[in-house]
Protein backbone atom coordinates (compact mmCIF):
# COMPACT_ATOMS: atom_id res chain seq x y z
CA UNK A 1 0.00 0.00 0.00
CA UNK A 2 1.47 3.39 -1.33
CA UNK A 3 1.01 6.53 1.33
CA UNK A 4 -1.14 8.80 0.27
CA UNK A 5 0.40 12.61 -0.33
CA UNK A 6 -0.52 15.85 1.68
CA UNK A 7 -1.66 18.61 0.10
CA UNK A 8 -1.42 22.30 1.95
CA UNK A 9 -3.74 24.75 0.53
CA UNK A 10 -4.13 28.26 1.00
CA UNK A 11 -5.33 31.37 -0.43
CA UNK A 12 -7.03 34.79 0.40
CA UNK A 13 -10.41 35.13 1.72
CA UNK A 14 -12.48 36.13 -1.48
CA UNK A 15 -10.32 33.47 -3.80
CA UNK A 16 -12.88 30.62 -3.95
CA UNK A 17 -11.01 27.71 -2.36
CA UNK A 18 -13.69 26.63 -0.89
CA UNK A 19 -15.34 26.42 -3.86
CA UNK A 20 -12.63 24.88 -5.48
CA UNK A 21 -11.89 22.25 -2.33
CA UNK A 22 -15.51 21.10 -2.75
CA UNK A 23 -15.56 19.65 -6.37
CA UNK A 24 -11.63 18.15 -5.64
CA UNK A 25 -13.18 16.22 -2.37
CA UNK A 26 -15.91 14.17 -4.79
CA UNK A 27 -12.88 12.07 -5.73
CA UNK A 28 -13.35 9.96 -2.75
CA UNK A 29 -9.31 9.05 -2.73
CA UNK A 30 -9.27 12.35 -0.88
CA UNK A 31 -9.46 13.76 2.32
CA UNK A 32 -9.95 16.78 4.02
CA UNK A 33 -8.20 17.65 7.43
CA UNK A 34 -10.61 18.91 9.88
CA UNK A 35 -9.22 21.54 12.27
CA UNK A 36 -9.60 21.60 16.19
CA UNK A 37 -10.41 24.12 17.92
CA UNK A 38 -11.34 25.44 21.83
CA UNK A 39 -13.84 27.92 20.63
CA UNK A 40 -17.70 27.30 21.36
CA UNK A 41 -19.56 25.93 18.53
CA UNK A 42 -21.79 28.52 16.34
CA UNK A 43 -25.28 27.70 15.95
CA UNK A 44 -25.04 25.47 12.67
CA UNK A 45 -21.86 24.03 13.42
CA UNK A 46 -21.26 20.32 14.06
CA UNK A 47 -18.15 18.69 15.75
CA UNK A 48 -16.09 16.45 13.34
CA UNK A 49 -17.44 18.24 10.24
CA UNK A 50 -16.82 22.53 10.90
CA UNK A 51 -13.92 21.64 13.02
CA UNK A 52 -13.65 19.33 16.05
CA UNK A 53 -14.58 21.07 19.40
CA UNK A 54 -11.95 20.41 22.06
CA UNK A 55 -11.47 21.72 25.67
CA UNK A 56 -8.25 23.70 26.39
CA UNK A 57 -7.20 21.28 28.66
CA UNK A 58 -7.47 18.30 25.55
CA UNK A 59 -6.22 20.79 23.28
CA UNK A 60 -3.28 21.57 25.59
CA UNK A 61 -2.40 17.73 26.20
CA UNK A 62 -2.38 17.60 22.50
CA UNK A 63 0.43 20.33 22.12
CA UNK A 64 2.26 18.25 24.64
CA UNK A 65 1.97 15.33 22.97
CA UNK A 66 2.88 16.76 19.68
CA UNK A 67 -0.23 15.90 18.32
CA UNK A 68 -0.52 18.80 16.56
CA UNK A 69 0.85 19.78 13.06
CA UNK A 70 0.17 22.95 13.72
CA UNK A 71 -1.44 25.50 16.10
CA UNK A 72 -1.67 29.28 16.45
CA UNK A 73 -3.91 31.09 19.49
CA UNK A 74 -6.24 34.02 17.87
CA UNK A 75 -8.53 36.05 20.24
CA UNK A 76 -7.84 33.73 23.29
CA UNK A 77 -9.03 30.71 21.38
CA UNK A 78 -6.52 27.86 19.81
CA UNK A 79 -6.78 26.95 16.47
CA UNK A 80 -4.92 23.66 15.21
CA UNK A 81 -4.20 20.35 12.59
CA UNK A 82 -4.27 17.49 14.96
CA UNK A 83 -1.98 14.73 13.92
CA UNK A 84 -3.57 11.70 14.31
CA UNK A 85 -6.00 11.26 11.27
CA UNK A 86 -3.74 13.48 8.87
CA UNK A 87 -1.27 10.40 9.32
CA UNK A 88 -4.06 7.77 9.57
CA UNK A 89 -5.05 8.61 6.31
CA UNK A 90 -1.91 8.94 4.41
CA UNK A 91 -0.93 5.57 5.83
CA UNK A 92 -4.48 4.08 4.28
CA UNK A 93 -3.16 5.74 1.16
CA UNK A 94 -5.36 8.69 0.57
CA UNK A 95 -4.23 11.97 -0.05
CA UNK A 96 -5.02 14.36 2.45
CA UNK A 97 -5.74 18.40 1.79
CA UNK A 98 -4.99 20.46 4.53
CA UNK A 99 -6.79 24.56 4.19
CA UNK A 100 -4.83 26.19 6.38
CA UNK A 101 -3.79 30.32 6.51
CA UNK A 102 -0.05 31.59 5.35
CA UNK A 103 1.08 31.16 8.57
CA UNK A 104 0.43 27.84 9.94
CA UNK A 105 1.29 26.61 6.04
CA UNK A 106 4.83 27.85 6.99
CA UNK A 107 4.81 25.50 10.38
CA UNK A 108 3.86 22.52 7.85
CA UNK A 109 6.27 23.39 6.08
CA UNK A 110 9.26 23.06 8.59
CA UNK A 111 7.45 19.53 10.09
CA UNK A 112 6.09 18.02 6.54
CA UNK A 113 8.71 19.38 4.08
CA UNK A 114 7.62 16.58 1.52
CA UNK A 115 4.07 18.01 1.46
CA UNK A 116 2.92 19.84 -2.05
CA UNK A 117 2.03 23.50 -1.14
CA UNK A 118 -0.60 25.04 -3.04
CA UNK A 119 -1.33 28.65 -2.99
CA UNK A 120 -4.81 29.98 -4.93
CA UNK A 121 -4.91 33.05 -6.12
CA UNK A 122 -7.98 35.32 -7.56
CA UNK A 123 -7.20 36.44 -10.93
CA UNK A 124 -6.50 40.03 -9.64
CA UNK A 125 -6.81 42.22 -6.87
CA UNK A 126 -9.03 44.17 -8.57
CA UNK A 127 -11.67 40.91 -9.09
CA UNK A 128 -10.74 39.85 -5.24
CA UNK A 129 -12.62 43.80 -4.60
CA UNK A 130 -15.25 42.75 -7.30
CA UNK A 131 -16.07 39.31 -5.52
CA UNK A 132 -15.96 40.79 -1.82
CA UNK A 133 -17.90 43.81 -2.82
CA UNK A 134 -20.19 41.47 -4.35
CA UNK A 135 -21.04 38.94 -1.28
CA UNK A 136 -22.48 42.53 0.40
CA UNK A 137 -21.86 41.53 3.79
CA UNK A 138 -18.72 43.75 4.89
CA UNK A 139 -18.72 47.34 5.16
CA UNK A 140 -16.05 49.21 2.62
CA UNK A 141 -13.72 49.53 5.69
CA UNK A 142 -13.60 45.59 6.09
CA UNK A 143 -13.15 45.24 2.39
CA UNK A 144 -10.47 47.42 2.39
CA UNK A 145 -8.79 45.76 5.38
CA UNK A 146 -9.58 42.51 3.71
CA UNK A 147 -7.88 43.53 0.64
CA UNK A 148 -4.48 44.62 2.49
CA UNK A 149 -4.11 41.59 4.40
CA UNK A 150 -5.10 39.64 1.32
CA UNK A 151 -2.25 41.42 -0.62
CA UNK A 152 0.09 40.31 2.39
CA UNK A 153 -0.80 36.86 2.07
CA UNK A 154 -0.31 36.33 -1.99
CA UNK A 155 3.07 38.20 -1.22
CA UNK A 156 4.18 34.52 0.23
CA UNK A 157 2.66 32.40 -2.18
CA UNK A 158 6.20 32.30 -3.72
CA UNK A 159 7.28 30.03 -1.26
CA UNK A 160 4.33 27.46 -2.31
CA UNK A 161 5.25 24.69 -4.88
CA UNK A 162 2.32 25.57 -7.07
CA UNK A 163 -0.49 28.81 -7.60
CA UNK A 164 -3.13 28.67 -9.39
CA UNK A 165 -5.51 31.67 -10.33
CA UNK A 166 -9.26 30.65 -9.76
CA UNK A 167 -10.76 32.82 -12.26
CA UNK A 168 -13.49 30.36 -13.49
CA UNK A 169 -14.29 27.61 -11.58
CA UNK A 170 -14.22 24.57 -13.66
CA UNK A 171 -10.47 25.80 -14.77
CA UNK A 172 -9.40 25.90 -11.49
CA UNK A 173 -10.67 22.56 -10.59
CA UNK A 174 -8.85 20.98 -13.38
CA UNK A 175 -5.84 23.06 -12.48
CA UNK A 176 -5.70 21.38 -9.27
CA UNK A 177 -6.57 17.72 -10.29
CA UNK A 178 -3.61 17.95 -12.86
CA UNK A 179 -1.53 19.04 -9.68
CA UNK A 180 -2.58 16.38 -8.24
CA UNK A 181 -2.01 13.65 -11.02
CA UNK A 182 1.58 15.46 -11.42
CA UNK A 183 2.44 14.73 -7.58
CA UNK A 184 1.49 11.16 -8.00
CA UNK A 185 3.46 10.97 -11.32
CA UNK A 186 6.68 12.85 -9.31
CA UNK A 187 9.58 10.32 -8.38
CA UNK A 188 9.99 11.68 -5.38
CA UNK A 189 6.28 10.53 -4.17
CA UNK A 190 6.53 6.91 -6.05
CA UNK A 191 9.83 5.82 -6.96
CA UNK A 192 8.61 2.36 -6.15
CA UNK A 193 6.50 2.33 -9.60
CA UNK A 194 9.94 1.73 -11.09
CA UNK A 195 11.30 -1.59 -9.98
CA UNK A 196 7.35 -2.87 -10.08
CA UNK A 197 7.80 -2.35 -13.60
CA UNK A 198 11.19 -4.42 -13.61
CA UNK A 199 9.63 -6.93 -11.51
CA UNK A 200 7.17 -8.19 -13.51
CA UNK A 201 9.07 -9.95 -16.22
CA UNK B 1 6.18 37.36 -22.84
CA UNK B 2 6.94 34.07 -20.36
CA UNK B 3 9.53 32.01 -21.75
CA UNK B 4 8.18 27.97 -22.78
CA UNK B 5 9.53 25.04 -21.00
CA UNK B 6 11.48 22.33 -22.06
CA UNK B 7 10.39 19.10 -21.51
CA UNK B 8 12.60 15.66 -22.11
CA UNK B 9 11.22 12.62 -22.94
CA UNK B 10 12.82 8.97 -22.88
CA UNK B 11 11.65 5.42 -22.67
CA UNK B 12 13.10 1.87 -23.57
CA UNK B 13 11.51 0.59 -27.44
CA UNK B 14 7.92 -0.51 -27.81
CA UNK B 15 7.02 1.91 -24.59
CA UNK B 16 4.62 3.67 -27.20
CA UNK B 17 5.97 7.15 -26.33
CA UNK B 18 5.80 8.08 -30.34
CA UNK B 19 2.13 7.60 -29.99
CA UNK B 20 1.49 9.42 -26.68
CA UNK B 21 3.59 12.16 -28.20
CA UNK B 22 2.08 12.22 -31.20
CA UNK B 23 -0.82 13.10 -29.03
CA UNK B 24 0.26 16.13 -27.07
CA UNK B 25 1.83 17.75 -30.48
CA UNK B 26 -1.64 18.22 -31.62
CA UNK B 27 -1.34 20.95 -29.17
CA UNK B 28 0.29 24.12 -31.28
CA UNK B 29 1.49 25.57 -28.05
CA UNK B 30 4.10 22.29 -28.11
CA UNK B 31 6.99 22.09 -30.37
CA UNK B 32 8.94 18.61 -31.26
CA UNK B 33 12.68 19.45 -31.34
CA UNK B 34 13.80 17.52 -34.44
CA UNK B 35 17.49 15.88 -34.31
CA UNK B 36 20.40 16.37 -36.46
CA UNK B 37 22.06 13.35 -37.87
CA UNK B 38 24.95 13.15 -40.26
CA UNK B 39 23.99 9.79 -41.10
CA UNK B 40 22.32 9.28 -45.02
CA UNK B 41 18.69 10.01 -45.32
CA UNK B 42 17.02 6.91 -45.51
CA UNK B 43 14.11 6.43 -48.29
CA UNK B 44 11.19 8.14 -47.38
CA UNK B 45 12.71 10.43 -44.50
CA UNK B 46 12.78 14.30 -44.83
CA UNK B 47 15.53 16.59 -43.78
CA UNK B 48 14.00 18.58 -40.85
CA UNK B 49 10.90 16.20 -40.03
CA UNK B 50 12.78 12.82 -39.33
CA UNK B 51 16.34 14.60 -39.10
CA UNK B 52 17.96 17.56 -39.46
CA UNK B 53 20.60 16.02 -42.21
CA UNK B 54 23.57 17.91 -41.74
CA UNK B 55 27.71 17.06 -43.04
CA UNK B 56 30.10 16.10 -41.16
CA UNK B 57 31.98 19.52 -41.27
CA UNK B 58 28.63 21.24 -40.50
CA UNK B 59 28.25 19.32 -37.61
CA UNK B 60 31.49 19.24 -36.17
CA UNK B 61 31.41 23.03 -36.41
CA UNK B 62 27.94 23.48 -34.52
CA UNK B 63 29.75 21.26 -31.63
CA UNK B 64 33.05 23.50 -31.85
CA UNK B 65 30.78 26.85 -31.60
CA UNK B 66 28.40 24.73 -28.40
CA UNK B 67 25.89 24.52 -31.06
CA UNK B 68 24.47 21.09 -29.87
CA UNK B 69 22.68 20.65 -26.73
CA UNK B 70 24.25 17.08 -26.72
CA UNK B 71 25.65 14.51 -29.25
CA UNK B 72 26.83 11.32 -29.72
CA UNK B 73 28.92 9.50 -32.18
CA UNK B 74 27.09 5.85 -33.05
CA UNK B 75 28.33 4.03 -35.91
CA UNK B 76 30.55 6.06 -37.29
CA UNK B 77 27.82 9.17 -37.05
CA UNK B 78 27.21 11.66 -35.28
CA UNK B 79 23.22 12.54 -34.39
CA UNK B 80 22.60 15.19 -31.76
CA UNK B 81 19.87 18.16 -30.70
CA UNK B 82 20.92 21.80 -32.26
CA UNK B 83 20.57 24.21 -29.59
CA UNK B 84 19.26 27.03 -32.10
CA UNK B 85 16.13 25.66 -32.83
CA UNK B 86 15.06 24.65 -29.15
CA UNK B 87 16.02 28.14 -27.90
CA UNK B 88 14.48 30.04 -30.07
CA UNK B 89 10.94 28.34 -29.61
CA UNK B 90 11.00 28.52 -25.99
CA UNK B 91 12.12 32.64 -26.40
CA UNK B 92 8.99 32.46 -28.32
CA UNK B 93 6.90 31.06 -25.62
CA UNK B 94 6.83 27.60 -27.02
CA UNK B 95 7.13 24.16 -25.09
CA UNK B 96 9.50 22.38 -26.52
CA UNK B 97 9.91 18.44 -26.26
CA UNK B 98 12.93 16.73 -26.53
CA UNK B 99 12.66 12.76 -27.04
CA UNK B 100 15.86 11.21 -26.25
CA UNK B 101 17.70 7.93 -25.20
CA UNK B 102 18.90 7.96 -21.54
CA UNK B 103 22.74 9.21 -22.13
CA UNK B 104 21.74 12.24 -24.39
CA UNK B 105 19.01 12.75 -21.52
CA UNK B 106 21.59 12.94 -18.65
CA UNK B 107 23.56 15.11 -20.83
CA UNK B 108 21.14 17.73 -21.34
CA UNK B 109 20.48 17.47 -17.94
CA UNK B 110 23.68 19.05 -16.95
CA UNK B 111 23.41 21.76 -18.95
CA UNK B 112 19.83 22.75 -18.86
CA UNK B 113 18.58 21.38 -15.16
CA UNK B 114 15.85 23.49 -15.13
CA UNK B 115 14.30 21.00 -18.14
CA UNK B 116 11.77 18.71 -17.25
CA UNK B 117 12.56 14.63 -17.23
CA UNK B 118 9.43 12.34 -18.20
CA UNK B 119 10.42 8.18 -18.55
CA UNK B 120 7.66 6.76 -20.36
CA UNK B 121 7.07 2.81 -18.68
CA UNK B 122 5.58 0.39 -20.44
CA UNK B 123 2.84 -1.55 -17.89
CA UNK B 124 5.89 -4.37 -16.92
CA UNK B 125 8.45 -5.89 -18.55
CA UNK B 126 6.34 -8.64 -19.53
CA UNK B 127 3.73 -6.46 -21.69
CA UNK B 128 6.82 -5.31 -23.15
CA UNK B 129 8.04 -8.25 -24.47
CA UNK B 130 4.20 -8.76 -25.59
CA UNK B 131 4.44 -5.88 -27.56
CA UNK B 132 7.47 -6.16 -29.15
CA UNK B 133 6.59 -9.94 -30.13
CA UNK B 134 3.56 -8.52 -31.68
CA UNK B 135 5.53 -6.10 -34.07
CA UNK B 136 6.50 -9.55 -35.66
CA UNK B 137 9.38 -7.75 -37.38
CA UNK B 138 12.39 -8.83 -34.76
CA UNK B 139 13.60 -12.54 -33.74
CA UNK B 140 13.51 -13.68 -30.62
CA UNK B 141 17.23 -12.88 -29.93
CA UNK B 142 16.99 -9.45 -31.10
CA UNK B 143 13.71 -9.36 -28.80
CA UNK B 144 15.75 -10.52 -26.15
CA UNK B 145 18.55 -8.10 -26.75
CA UNK B 146 15.79 -5.12 -27.01
CA UNK B 147 14.35 -6.10 -23.21
CA UNK B 148 17.62 -6.95 -21.64
CA UNK B 149 18.44 -2.83 -23.02
CA UNK B 150 14.66 -1.84 -21.72
CA UNK B 151 15.54 -3.15 -18.11
CA UNK B 152 18.72 -1.39 -18.14
CA UNK B 153 17.13 1.85 -19.49
CA UNK B 154 14.67 1.77 -17.08
CA UNK B 155 16.63 1.40 -14.13
CA UNK B 156 17.73 5.07 -14.79
CA UNK B 157 14.14 6.42 -14.43
CA UNK B 158 14.83 7.22 -11.12
CA UNK B 159 17.12 9.87 -12.22
CA UNK B 160 13.97 11.44 -13.82
CA UNK B 161 11.47 13.62 -12.59
CA UNK B 162 8.30 12.02 -13.87
CA UNK B 163 7.85 8.47 -14.83
CA UNK B 164 4.09 7.39 -16.26
CA UNK B 165 3.36 4.44 -17.22
CA UNK B 166 1.63 3.70 -20.81
CA UNK B 167 -0.48 0.70 -20.51
CA UNK B 168 -3.70 2.78 -21.84
CA UNK B 169 -3.24 5.61 -24.45
CA UNK B 170 -5.81 8.10 -23.74
CA UNK B 171 -4.50 7.74 -19.69
CA UNK B 172 -0.81 8.28 -20.66
CA UNK B 173 -2.08 11.08 -22.66
CA UNK B 174 -3.91 12.67 -19.79
CA UNK B 175 -0.85 11.62 -17.52
CA UNK B 176 1.65 13.53 -20.02
CA UNK B 177 -1.20 16.61 -20.07
CA UNK B 178 -1.32 16.62 -16.01
CA UNK B 179 2.50 17.03 -15.76
CA UNK B 180 2.63 19.88 -18.53
CA UNK B 181 -0.12 21.99 -16.86
CA UNK B 182 1.13 21.18 -13.37
CA UNK B 183 4.81 22.53 -14.33
CA UNK B 184 3.00 25.44 -16.07
CA UNK B 185 2.01 26.28 -12.52
CA UNK B 186 4.97 25.53 -10.85
CA UNK B 187 5.93 28.44 -8.66
CA UNK B 188 10.12 28.29 -9.70
CA UNK B 189 8.48 28.06 -13.73
CA UNK B 190 6.50 31.24 -13.53
CA UNK B 191 6.90 33.23 -10.10
CA UNK B 192 5.40 36.65 -12.42
CA UNK B 193 2.63 35.31 -12.28
CA UNK B 194 2.29 36.55 -8.60
CA UNK B 195 3.40 40.31 -8.75
CA UNK B 196 0.47 40.16 -11.86
CA UNK B 197 -1.94 39.26 -9.82
CA UNK B 198 -0.97 42.08 -6.81
CA UNK B 199 -0.13 44.62 -9.70
CA UNK B 200 -3.23 44.70 -10.99
CA UNK B 201 -5.18 46.60 -7.91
Amino acid sequence: MNKGLLFVVSGPSGCGKGTVLAEILKDDRIFYSVSATTRSPRPGEADGVNYHFLTKERFEELIGQDGMLEYAEYCGNYYGTPRKPVEDMLSAGKHVILEIEVQGAMKIMEKCPEAVFIFILPPSLKELRRRLNKRGTETEDVIEKRLGEAAGEIKNACKYDYTLINGELSAAVDDLKAIIRAEELNVKNYPNYIDEVLENA
